[in-house]
């Protein structure tokens, strides 16, 4: 007998299905604690607007500053109160080959249904040493890789990506290299999934990407799915300012400011993030009144906060 | 909007209804590393056999030798396989209050049904700082205390739980002090389960207990449900050379030997725990054979292992 | 070549010598985190006043309410700033006998001198796995074993301490069963220190003990060193009643009170620990009056606190 | 009185004179834990040969693969056995600020003299939040900013390390960005170390660097130290091949490949790294032939190691 949870597990071909994933924000309340409350919340409305997954501890949901108890314990939390309705993602990945490792026997051990694996930031390693952390990880379960140079400080290069192609776990890969290497990939056969919110429209409907990891869905998700199901290109373009301005500083401070000017999330920063200064947070009132705030998750007042709102966490 | 856990949680009066409660054994893998397929065959066999809950973790689960991330996430994979089918109960209590605290947001987070909270022991404390103790824990979900000063040091006195009963949280006492304590407090209308197999039998059905949190039920789940659903005396007199041998030695070392013989379970020990001698274990043959080995989980013939056979851990 | 540290290593005879011993309050901030200029004032009035070891984060310390990465932080900051005046003996035993062996890999590897291990509380274990149990810790270092049943529910009795005591690293044992065991165990030249403050002067001057782990030497080290120093009759008499009202409650709690009262600690507790009651803290002062203040630590007045002075940390 | 600890810190002036800080190795045993007695070998042949400060846990010691209490274990170790003879810095940086404070806190209290900070590498941040992250860590203790935008995604510029600049805490600056952003610096007073040893000789003679930390001193200590005591041109240009060659993958795969074959540290790769491929593995063998055995640490013979030598850890 196997155990239970690997007999029921999700396959890589179910997580291939999906078009709308949204790489959701970790929620905090004013002692640093995750605010399940909030959490639960945009849950829900991520659900009832048509995202088929999450991304639980992405960058977007700040994993890299979490402990891995609270990170695990929330991929738990996620399963367990929303398993059914949406497909929970794990980001395992992690520098560390032992902890990426580590943290994907625990995730898929509390039912996620697939990980996030990036490759080793920071530290890197050679290609050699790409292909053996992947290959390690890969025989956990459904598994989507993540390239993000910008971030890791190191490109996969497709050879990498083709070299564990092979393997059954590969579900495809989150790619933020532009739609010429993404259509490179799927003129193979190779799933991917587009990692930058103002290109995925032309990525889905140009260059045969399932569909997108996005970080502007927390804010927009009927909007996001309705890009994702069908040619939009008049909506894509209406969207543009609004991606515009989340990515003006590194993600996710634009949307951790956005969802606390639409009152979804308590303003509660955990540094190294510090929210948009004055300006900026005035911008996206017009933003929100452009695109109309029933458009936006959320039931109160879109506002400008002041200064003196914002909470800065350095020890929690 | 509260938490969607939060709001599906069960309530503490559905603990109480609970007559068999396991305290699961916890199976690894010669790595040390749990052994998930054995854990999900044995909570199978529990589920089948009439069990209506389990203690994750507890020091029948050797939790005192988990690091807290392993302990929470198997809370979290008990309840993502089986809890539908049965009361997870979460040892998340702690001689520290702090990791109390934090493991028991945790464990209900990831969605366990109740907490078991020991008193500190090694440390104790003094009554007022067993009511702080109880008191902080209390306010997160339903509770279960346990109390065993042979192990704790420390009795937990009639007059703490009369202090700490108000709390609705509060689903009972997981009681070793004997039956006339048990009585005691169930003439009060508190809620307890035996904490002593050799006596659950009197405990159920001469002094009102609820049932019991069982050790021996681990092995011969059907006979437990049976004696917890109806006045049994001749099975219990039959269940008695069982359960004495069970706690020859500290508990779990009799339970560990047992399984690891029937088959159900590597014979893999973390530290400080070794198998009974060969002596004992040639007699536990013979108790099953007497008791029958289709009333013990597992399908394979018991078997006396060699010295050899055992794998003893100290680095995991 | 051999590790610097193992070269340089303390020998277990060195440990041997030492008579006074004190197992040293750890204080807290407000925010629980330590207080390390505390530590440092108080270590420094051990020195001065005559300990030549202290235990860091034993039961007194609070040992059991530290993560283990502060544990070893405070055995690394002692031998760091005192290491080269006084013998560091850090307590890193565990239940857990994995947990025993990397803190005690970690404690001897940022220096200390010896290794204080108790038996496996609370989980509890057979006989041999005891000694299994401690012949695994004892490969580490120097190492003192540590017997108190009253709070660990079982006795190490003297079977154990002889099969072990053929190791070169065991130093002795810290002995809280009485004297009479003392005296055993002495006749058959196994060191002992007493680990009862009330016994330790018949202890060192009837039945051979090499000296005491201390916990009323945080308060008057200087008394306690010329008790261990030569037979001081009257003066164990006149400290007798310090020491019942140090124990009338589980320790530390009247010694964080006592400690918060003479102005040496912040009135700080972490939980499950609560201070001593108003009629009690007025009997300290009595007590302190009567042994003359310039016997213990600290320069400021003796006080009585407040209920509203002490601070309680559940979360930190 | 303050921490016997905070009043004898070295101060930022004592740090601003080193000229040869080695990025240390960590060397490790079969079993993924550190090797200590290479370690320690190691460190006494860096103090022999002229390094005055060693990076503990850098990218170069594979910090990013080590827990955290592994981390300040072997900063504590390093104090404890090698703090009289050699300045110790602290790689406690992280991209998370609440990691980078804890650990900095930790690794002063057990003695380290400053501590190096990367910026939020992978995460990232805005400017502003730079500025917060490092307010945050330099009220630490003594300080060096480490720039390295090719491993973290984003260049600290120089208006940060200008604002920041004033904080007596500042020692300054580890840059990788060149020897004209090194010149901008020193011009106004900032202290530099080059992060690039082929650049490092320039930096120091033409650009008024203090000095460099250096990867390459980890093989060949004393010419390092040559190089940075006095203009050494030739000798700089003759240390190009070796420089090149470590640096053909990503940093420290060459060091660890390189540091086995002279048999000063076992052929263990804590994963994701893996070794140089065997064509580069004999070209390692000629360098150190026409630099000279003996310029380089061991007594070993330099050899090409087999595939087979080579132990990969994924779990430890």
């Amino acid at each position: 007998m196997r155990s239970n949870e690997v007999k029921h597990r999700t396959s890589a071909e179910e997580i291939q299905k999906l078009k709308l994933i949204t790489a959701i924000k970790t929620p905090y309340l004013p002692d640093g604690r995750f605010d399940l409350e909030a959490y639960d919340a945009l849950m829900h409305m991520q659900i009832i607007n048509g995202a088929e997954g999450v991304v639980v501890g992405g960058t977007t949901g700040e994993g890299h500053l979490m402990s891995w108890d609270e990170h695990i314990m929330l991929i738990g939390h996620t399963v367990n109160c929303f398993g059914g309705q949406i497909k929970v993602i794990g980001n395992t990945g992690s520098n560390s080959t032992r902890e990426a490792i580590h943290a994907s026997e625990q995730g898929f051990a509390v039912g996620m249904h697939a990980a996030l694996h990036i490759n080793p930031y920071y530290g890197k390693t050679s290609l050699d040493g790409l292909v053996s952390h992947f290959e390690a990880i890969l025989q956990m379960g459904p598994t989507i890789i993540y390239n993000v140079p910008s971030r890791t400080g190191q490109d996969i290069p497709p050879s990498v990506i083709h070299k564990i192609a092979q393997s059954p776990n590969m579900a495809g890969v989150k790619e933020c290299m532009g739609n010429k290497r993404i259509q490179d990939y799927t003129m193979k056969n190779i799933v991917v999934w587009s990692g930058n919110d103002d290109e995925c429209h032309d990525a889905r409907w140009h260059h045969n990407a399932a569909g997108v990891i996005s970080v502007t869905s927390n804010l927009v998700p009927g909007l996001m799915a309705r890009l994702m199901r069908s040619k939009q290109t008049p909506l894509a373009d209406k969207l543009l300012p609004l991606m515009k301005w989340l990515f003006l500083e590194p993600n996710p401070i634009g949307l951790n400011t956005a969802l606390a000017q639409l009152g979804v999330v308590r303003p509660v920063f955990r540094l190294p993030y510090v929210p948009f200064p004055l300006a900026r947070r005035n911008e996206f009132v017009e933003i929100v009144n452009q695109l109309g705030r029933e458009n936006f998750v959320g039931q109160k007042g879109v506002q400008v906060l002041d200064d003196d709102d914002f909470i800065y966490l350095s020890r929690y």
